[in-house]
């Protein structure tokens, strides 16, 4: 993609800014095209943007040092983590100081009794579960990208295990946070609950850098489950596969992932991963728990229950290789995708509706789709109502970017005429800004409120999340 | 307690405002004393502070009315729901128009494919479980109390079932709010989850009136169990009953309720229910699962560790009536603290601690109040690290009070100290006020400013959860 400057700042801001940030932090603040480029984009289809520069700070106090430069000169402020992001989250669309937040990537404490650690902005969710290795415990949260936690918590991230462990909303407990004065502050406690207070935690935790930087955060985390199964099964339809995955939440099967592809997808996955599944709509199943005879169980029940709607032959994954096989295929959906069209470019976008319609959302989608002059692969987190499609476009015929927008658009708005959201997992940043008035009416008043009270200048991640006269 | 008249507003401004709600709302706008007084507390021991005028709204519009009109006439108000909260959030300290939300009691909609229902505010949570019969699903949130959803949401309330189910902070999807400007607003969704916008829901989940008045909530509804079980085990120590409720949450047993009562408690359990348990630290377990195999798994689990850690014999309660004679005794828990002193009246309060922590707050918290004048019972949801104390007060000894003032204050410091919450679930009101600095620091400030921005007059529930200059 061209790399758009962005900036319409100062040049003399700018450059004061910049002097500043380089005394502060030598070599550690770097304005070079290389490292602006590399910090002009996550990993969507928007134009990129590049910093004017970009920090890499080793402490709190060094965040809240650049956040106070960038208070003194009036410059943006963009965090930046891992890159993986979809909906333009990172883009410096207004220029400015982009905190790469990669440097500050220390577990800083964990405790075994109380589930709970400790991780610096930076650490990814890999690295935690590296470090938790031989405690008997994990951070579940499982969004595909191996993202930073800090990130993962400004977007209020959650991927495949939802459905069992919750989001990032139930998994921080607490947060370090600068805000757009410099000041830190630390949300929360290290109680499992309580009742003290507005919670700072959950406004933070979503909301995308745009009232404040994320420099650590407190997270819950579980118990390895003792017995693990894994299974595939392919439907004959879609609404068979949905009823199946509706009556096993609804009976209290305790499942920890159920995933589910559509026929578009499992052709992908058939040709990048070498499998030979059926190409049909197909639930990816995992079953958690401490006691060996309730895997069993639940499996039983999930295994009658798709029978009944029409499911084919379950397919067990219980030994370790097979099910790393299997999950392995669902990780790489993205990349099977691609494997549609060679050459492709992907826009992913997501949205989720009460699971009673998500079958109903789901055909109309591909109905609407049908005639789309691109491959479309859909994977859904569908015990949560959250699905994901990705449009595989050329990107030498900028038409197809106008009709994947067209199909885009209308998707979310019939989310939301079902009760749904713009986005289950993958956040607003500026793609999907235009659809916050329609999802929360007055409501989005509010936010701004609250945006103007915490970041009066609006310098924290401006033109996201909430657009600000 | 005496009736304090608690207001300072003009004689005017309370005139023309119920003038003009008797116009709005007729008979439904009372300023009798016997309905002031009614609506001066909730069942703390705080002084009674009764509003000018207590109103009854039917709908949504009239509630906005009311807060319109008090925006006219710069008079508080304040929310009541059932009158059962526990820091003084009731209680008229300013004065001013008191909205009783029980005659908006429907449940407006509920959905079995979605696990979710939609009630007004003043439904209580008895209510709600009372129509769910026959539906499979329940709302397991039991904070002992047949309080309003809309209160439980309000005070961001837990209880006996949070370590399985969660508070009101993960089983509220969305609400119904009421600003201070008479504007009505609704947050999130009723998707299972989302990334679009701040977490409205969760900041208004646990804010006691102050941003606004919740009307309806939607919650998450559970599956009932398929199979439950539940046992009572007596310890020879506290720390062995703790060490029991750790090690049960870190093998990933999913207990449903782990209460811990102390030797006091139970002796006023044995007085007051008529039983003839241990007088020693005693845990109350319930287990529930989709599978009658996994109970008897998770139950023989813990009943091993609880033998390995000092625990006597397990006593079982498998049938139903006899699970429902454990727990009414474990209900009745207030009352049978009561029976320690006959014509004592309670000052009930409660901290939350990392569970690592728990036994050592408890053990140096018992040993603090030994020496105390009056009997204290402690009885905890300790697989939460909370816990809450009962002082069996002399009403017709002041001193009392006070020395149970000092008591509590050192009490929360304590457990501030090692990483707790001065309140797990009763609320902050403006019994706990005192402490909001010393557990959130800067963070308090941030509070301030978003109440500022979201009731400029400081006019929703004035003089709780902050202070405002």
């Amino acid at each position: 993609m061209p790399l758009q400057t962005g900036t319409a700042l100062g040049a003399r801001a700018i450059q004061a800014a910049s002097d500043a940030l380089k005394r502060l932090l030598g070599s550690r603040a770097n304005d070079s095209a290389a490292v602006r480029d590399h910090h002009s984009h996550g990993e969507s289809y928007h134009v990129h943007a590049a910093p004017d520069i970009v920090c890499f700070p080793h402490t709190t106090d060094e965040v809240a040092e650049i956040v106070r430069i960038s208070a003194a000169h009036q410059v943006p402020v963009i965090p930046f983590g891992a890159g993986t992001s979809l909906e333009g989250h990172v883009n410096a669309i207004h220029g400015g100081i982009t905190i790469d937040l990669r440097e500050m990537n220390r577990v800083l404490r964990m405790s075994v009794e109380d589930l709970d650690a400790t991780v610096e902005a930076g650490v990814t969710r890999l690295q935690l579960n590296k470090a938790l290795k031989n405690t008997g415990l994990t951070f579940p949260i499982d969004p595909g990208a191996d993202c930073t936690i800090g990130g993962m918590a400004a977007t209020r991230a959650s991927g495949t295990t939802a459905v069992r462990y919750g989001t990032m909303r139930e998994n921080v407990l607490g947060l370090t946070v600068v805000l757009a004065d410099g000041q830190i502050i630390r949300t929360g406690t290290r109680a499992r609950k309580s009742s003290a207070g507005y919670d700072l935690t959950r406004l933070f935790v979503g909301s995308e850098g745009t009232l404040g930087v994320i420099v650590d955060a407190t997270v819950r985390l579980h118990p390895l489950p003792e017995a693990v199964s894994a299974a595939v099964c392919a439907f004959g339809t879609m609404e068979g596969a949905v009823e199946t995955v509706i009556a096993t939440i609804q009976l209290g099967v305790p499942v920890a992932r159920i995933e589910l592809l559509d026929e578009t997808q499992m052709e992908g996955v058939n040709r990048y991963s070498k499998t030979s599944y059926a190409v049909a709509p197909t639930l990816f199943f995992e079953f958690h728990s401490d006691s060996e005879r309730h895997v069993a169980d639940q499996a039983a029940t999930v295994e009658a229950l798709a029978t009944e709607h029409g499911g084919h032959r379950f397919e067990w994954a219980t030994r370790l290789e097979d099910r790393e096989r299997l999950w392995q295929a669902r990780h790489d959906a993205l990349y099977a995708a691609l494997a549609l069209r060679p050459g492709g470019r992907p826009w992913t976008t997501d949205v989720c509706v009460p699971i009673s319609r998500l079958a109903e959302c789901i055909l109309e989608t591909k109905q609407d789709n049908r005639d789309a002059s691109f491959p479309i692969a859909l994977v859904g987190h569908a015990g949560d109502g959250n699905f994901h499609l990705v449009y595989v476009l050329d990107p030498d015929r900028p038409a197809e970017l106008d009709e994947a927008r067209r199909l885009n658009d209308r998707m979310v708005m019939r989310a939301l005429a079902m009760g749904g959201t713009c986005s289950g997992e993958h956040g607003v940043g500026y793609g999907k800004i235009k659809y916050l008035d329609a999802e929360h009416g007055p409501a989005l008043e509010v936010m701004r409120t609250i945006k103007r009270a915490l970041d009066p200048d609006n310098r924290m991640n401006p033109g996201k999340m909430v657009h600000i006269d």
